[in-house]
């Protein structure tokens, strides 16, 4: 048997901490001497409720998250935040902002009017105006005062695209709600700066099937009361998260994870880490005389998800194919863009993109 | 140490087969030689359709689910199918009929109407004739021909109710949707019965954060095109489970559940032993002399969920108390009915219950 270690590039779900996998594994029929597995505890049920709050906790310590917000931990990903953004915040106002800049705020443009009676103004359209290539800077959105909010996803998965400088609007504007699924937790900012977060776990927080929402306290006055309970934030805060049975496994294995990075020196240090980790993957690829090539303005490169392709398509297949004999997996990229993508969030190590550039300047010598 | 079993009677999220869950242990960090945890598998990845597909099938096996019937995994909960099903099948008819037994009954006829514009009859009350404590007969529903679809709940995990003859309705009336958490996979029914079929898994499936959906081929052509993406059947079904991305790890629990069932000898196997069970324990509380007391009419008593007290707050209290001690776990009844209950599902062996019922007998020696 080869010991060869396996790198998983995953855009999500994506790869955990070895550490975190091996806690719960340890934990998996008896947590913590209780006698109980996690995942047959009634939510509501001590126990469970320890866990939900440690991980509360521990979020907005990493996250230095004010005390005027709230954590939720929801179910739907964040393609149901969509709508329940719009449901919930957008109430009695006449339009939502939506800043254009990739896939997913692409399609969140298209499904937040969907059960709201406000319409969606397109504030900046990143695809129009740059093929998706690069941002519309934040000064030349184009936000209505009077819209209920500004939506925006701070880094596009799909795409490779992210903000470098984490927007902000003054305070005279609407509030800025963010799609943060693909960057949550890589890098420090204000989150005093948004009215409300969301992002679904798989990708820096835990496994599929929990979404993580912060919001603003104020924000949940305008919440209706004529909306279903299960998508009213307002519901859910006043249920202490037990309106309904929340994903109870995948919550645990957040809260794992927020204990790992804490391990691991918080949100500054991992940063510094990311930032290592998207250099020397970028360097690589600058690097190459133009054997690969990332197609991002340089000021809109993902630190999180790092796309790159050869001029031939039939070569990244092979690149693909040989990459995953390697143990490098999971690097194809998204189907209606190609080439490759190396989702490099905080749980790869730099090993992992070391290996990643060493197989990419092996394959250079060979086919180049 | 003691080496005292505990028998874990949460209504939900529910005990699950130590078989199931060592199977996950011994699988936590590669999945089958993959070399994959299963919660770090990109949902798109064949490693994961693999699963999805063998869970799809099991179930099918299991239930024996006709051919023109679609099963999804989706995530939300049956709180969220209160509204799914409203706006995915009740499009342009007036009117949905909800029979109402219990607390879950009650609550999806009042969520229902909230994003539809059918307005809900109620077509029987078990509340107002019964006081929950017995079931309207089938033959007593006063449905609307014209009505969306007829929507029940087979058994009230709170009210330890449950239709002891699965209900069906004549071929001239319109498809029943049922609520089926607290019993799917409990005993054989006709899947072809139903238009619709939703289940929460944390009582006879798996863990919290999936939610199956089994729905009639034909009730596709009702879901509109103008509702969330996320939120529309046949959006999941078109884009084979992966619109967005599935609670990966509970729907690999669930497939676990699944295979243990099989080798369990399946449905007709497994509602043997449930009879058994259920018989037990309600032999128990009939026989005490009244010491114990169950209040449902005989020919309404749930075999999932048993309901049972003392004629005293206080005594009830104690026996919580003792019985946790004894390793008799999660017997508080719901805050709104008080007392006991033990729920029984799938995964409680008999020797819980016996252990359960020895128990009463010792406390009813020393109390009664």
């Amino acid at each position: 048997m080869s010991t060869q270690p396996i790198y998983n590039f995953s855009a999500g779900p994506a790869v955990l901490p070895e550490a975190v996998l091996r806690t719960a594994q340890h934990e998996m029929l008896d947590y913590n001497g209780t006698g109980f597995p996690v995942m047959a505890m009634s939510h509501r049920s001590d126990m469970f409720m320890s866990i939900l709050h440690h991980a509360e906790q521990d979020l907005h310590q990493l996250l230095n998250i004010p005390n005027n917000y709230k954590v939720l931990f929801l179910q739907g990903g964040a393609t149901t935040q969509f709508n329940m953004t719009a449901m919930n915040l957008a109430h009695g106002f006449k339009s939502i902002d939506a800043v254009i800049t990739g896939n997913w705020s692409r399609l969140a443009a298209e499904q937040m009017p969907l059960l709201s009676n406000a319409k969606v103004n397109i504030a900046a359209h990143g695809g129009e105006l740059f093929d998706y290539k690069d941002l519309p800077a934040v000064e030349d959105w184009n936000i209505s005062k009077d819209s209920a909010f500004v939506h925006f996803a701070i880094n596009e998965t799909v795409n490779g695209l992210q903000y470098q400088d984490v927007p902000k609007l003054s305070d005279s504007m609407p509030p800025l709600v963010c799609d943060m699924s693909s960057e949550i937790l890589s890098r420090e900012f204000n989150v005093a700066d948004y009215g409300l977060i969301y992002a679904g776990a798989q990708k820096n927080i835990g496994p599929a099937g929990v979404t993580v929402v912060i919001i603003r306290d104020d924000l949940l006055d305008r919440c209706p009361k004529n909306i279903p309970s299960v998508f009213n934030y307002r519901t859910h805060i006043e249920k202490d998260g037990m309106y309904n049975t929340p994903s109870t496994y995948p919550i645990y294995m957040s809260g794992l994870v927020f204990r790992w990075l804490q391990t691991q020196g918080g949100v500054q240090a991992i940063e510094a880490v990311n930032n290592l980790k998207a250099k020397t993957l970028y360097d690589a690829i600058d690097g190459s005389g133009g054997f690969y090539i990332n197609p991002i303005a340089v000021s809109a490169r993902s630190k999180m998800n790092v796309v790159f392709k050869t001029d031939s398509a039939k070569l990244d297949k092979l690149f693909v194919q040989e990459a995953d004999l390697r143990g490098l997996r999971l690097l194809k990229g998204y189907k209606t863009v190609g080439g490759m993508r190396a989702s490099i969030y905080n749980a790869m190590p730099l090993a992992g993109v070391e290996a990643l550039v060493e197989f990419m300047q092996d394959f250079q010598r060979r086919y180049g």
